[in-house]
């Protein structure tokens, strides 16, 4: 069976526990954590040098890192993958913005908000910086969803499980969804699918 | 022909010149730049709600944006891009690596040491904050290359082609190679690829 090590609370390490409960597959999970030093031991850092959380391990053995590979990989063959060359190229533009845009200033902010060891690091300057970044990402999502209802087109994708979960959590870092009416419909579209589960569900032992 | 709407000075737009270069494709450029407000102009927007560059647009006028996405599109049939899951998976990690931990902070620290708009937001703050977070991330690369020649193994693949523009150009951002001397054997095989071409190479018109 499949492990996904990763932190009970954290977005990136629910996208591949919401994908797997989406497809119905079971899997294990292992609870690590970037908080308490378990994500940068010798023997984690030997299977990922990034230290980060999730990780996937196949039955094998073998090892992936980054949650948006990790949804792509769980994805394959499946109606959340176009497997459409131009089709899957969309869906990685939106996980690609989601790294780069999204995650760093939305998850940014609320990591820098919700964690008291991170007090430190939440200087005026930088949470301004991630609301402005954070909200401009909002925006962009807003004019996409006003013209389709999912971020692959018609039908959602991994796409929108690697957009999902850090902005249901966006209220938690301070930003106000109210200003986002069809990013707030496209929320409540993903939390209706079929085998949907919150962030802080974890599979039986 | 694929044109692709990029900025001649720009590591992300670079990606997929050099990926074509590679691929010995032709192309038309189309010079646009996130400096002179052409790609916040309402066409760009229409286009690319993100108003960035680069931006690939096919024969029939469909476009495609984000540098990474436009290179497993464009790396797709080709060896640069790994046809099992798993492989592909692996380069994808890489990619969305590049795009969370080593862009933002490699080319986001050359932006603002390089263009002279920048120069306010240049504080004391983001210039220390990029820079420790910046070799970090060469800190991972270089542990990854002591190991494997490529990003994706043996061989190179999109993964490379993504990691290769704004590792060259660190320098340009006040990064110092010299601590990574697995990263300069790196950069040096990339630039020994037949059809290797430099930053500011362009098609002839």
């Amino acid at each position: 069976m499949i492990t996904i090590h990763g932190m009970q609370d954290s977005g990136n390490c629910y996208k591949p526990r919401l994908m797997m409960a989406l497809l119905g597959r079971p899997f294990r999970h292992n609870e690590v954590s970037t908080r308490d030093g378990s994500t940068r031991t010798p023997d984690f850092l030997a299977r990922n040098p990034v230290g980060q959380c999730p990780l996937l391990e196949l039955e094998d053995g073998r090892v992936l890192a980054e949650s948006n590979a990790i949804l792509v990989f769980l994805g394959e063959g499946s109606p959340f993958l176009p497997a459409d060359p131009f089709a899957r190229a969309q869906t990685l533009r939106w996980m690609f913005f989601e790294q780069n845009q999204h995650e760093l200033n939305i998850a940014g902010r609320r990591s820098l908000t919700v964690y008291p060891e991170r007090a430190a690091a939440a200087t005026p300057e930088r949470m301004a910086l991630t609301l402005e970044s954070g909200n401009r990402a909002l925006g962009v999502m807003e004019t996409h969803l006003t013209g389709a209802p999912f971020f692959g087109g018609m039908a959602p994708t991994v796409a929108d499980i690697a957009l999902y979960p850090y902005t249901a959590s966006a209220p938690e870092g301070g930003f106000d969804l109210a200003a986002f009416p069809a990013v707030q419909s496209w929320l409540a579209r993903i939390e209706s699918l079929p085998g949907f589960r919150p962030r802080d569900w974890l599979p039986a032992a």
